[in-house]
């Protein structure tokens, strides 16, 4: 349960072949506090008993564990009902809400926010296993805080050609924005572009991959079952573990083509 | 202004020396949306405009980068003020703020909740380097998951003479959360352990593990220097980088010391 096997085609140079690969489960849990729901979160789904404790004790809402007077947790629904023993103030206005199974997307769309402004991807332009090689190459150079520091991840716009811009923060989410918000201002088209990230592809990447409006994810970490999930349903190729002449793709494979000779790039 | 020099003790083995050291910037930035405050987030302090423009897009605040009609950011106490073309609802309840610097402590306690439950670690105990060594390969071998599909954080708590339990996650605070409600729910004793974490020491890891109220933190990843701050002020002990026979103290180096021939350790 917290791994699942997915079909993924492994690239060794331009040759690639199906194999089942496994990939960490992400799980969304909603934490119901005093009949209130308080928050929805995603994880890895063992060990609930114990994050709820810790979540609780971590957001100041218990301090000790007999502060909570009962806890039940619904595995199959994704419900953690818990009862304090203080009457404690939730601002249920203030928490992200689960939205079930909208807009016919997959059931990883929890947060209403996501569901307005997620979309699916109609480009359908191609990249060559040995460009996504060289896009990879280029990006870890261009990795200096990140290599010096350790602390940082990056991200960048690229075209099958070349980098065109990098953005790097200690925030995934915050390297992700930057560029987001360089492609709004410069309003650089998105079509034929490709995205690359250090950071692992989880679900809430996803997302943002899906809301800046790219189709291909190239990403030297390891993706995560819902954001799999994700990138079939909202047309992304999604390729991991893109390590020197090696790669992952999990989803949407025909943006990867080997080069044809004399033929033409599908744009 | 993206790094900051930082003077650690370099463990080789058993000998250590002072170097100068470059760890990665956490600054936080609020950001004000029609005069009101919408969220305060902690980023690498540069190319704040981008990401501005782009955490507004994310949260569907904004589409296009015209509708924001103003953006100014004071660079210096952390701020971006925005004016949108639309009139939007912002909830101001729903929002975390900044509080200062309240309590004594740094201005890094920019949550009312983490200034409320973080606390000082008082706990003096001793570790010596090769103990360090042995409780991250003891960490790494647990990492089963982890290595079979690499997308997943670990927490355990430990003595100098070994691991007591290890949870994992794909979310680092939630891998965090479950060993804080295991620690709560079996009542363990918090004097002379030691927190071993997978991940990189965000300012936010580290506020967490002085909730959990442990002094020694290990970790094979980069600390940030809002967190060193924080670990400076809340007296723990952060050690990065450990590898092989080989880590980085950060902070409250005196908990760290070689094995002294038949004397005792402090408790």
């Amino acid at each position: 349960m917290t791994t699942r096997s997915w079909k993924i085609q492994r690239y060794d140079h331009d040759v690639h072949q199906e194999v089942d690969d496994e990939v960490a489960s992400e799980y969304p849990l909603t934490v119901v506090v005093n009949d209130k729901e308080f928050a929805t979160m995603v994880c890895t789904p063992m060990n609930l008993e114990e994050l709820v404790i810790g979540f609780l004790a971590s957001e100041g809402i218990i301090r000790t564990y007999e502060e909570i007077e009962r806890l039940t947790i619904d595995e199959d629904r994704g419900f953690a009902y818990t009862q304090t023993s203080k009457d404690i103030p939730i601002r249920t206005d203030v928490q992200k809400r689960w939205l079930g199974s909208c807009c016919g997307k997959s059931r990883a769309f929890y947060f209403q926010n996501d569901a307005t402004t997620a979309k699916t991807i109609m480009d359908s332009f191609t990249i060559t296993p040995s460009e996504c090689y060289d896009l990879m190459e280029s990006f870890q150079l261009e990795a200096g805080m990140f290599q010096r520091t350790g602390g940082v991840h990056q991200a960048a716009i690229a075209s099958p050609e070349g980098l065109l811009k990098t953005y790097a923060d200690i925030g995934r989410h915050n390297a992700l924005d930057k560029l987001f918000g360089y492609l709004l201002k410069e309003k650089v088209k998105r079509k034929g572009k490709v995205i690359l990230f250090s950071g692992r592809i989880s679900s809430e990447v996803l997302l943002k991959i899906s809301k800046i409006g790219l189709g291909l994810l190239l990403s030297k970490s390891a993706p995560t079952d819902l954001a799999l999930e994700l990138a079939e349903d909202l047309n992304i190729t999604a390729v991991g573990f893109t390590r020197g002449q090696r790669m992952n793709v999990y989803t949407h494979h025909r943006r990867v083509q080997a080069p044809v000779q004399g033929g033409q790039r599908l744009e």
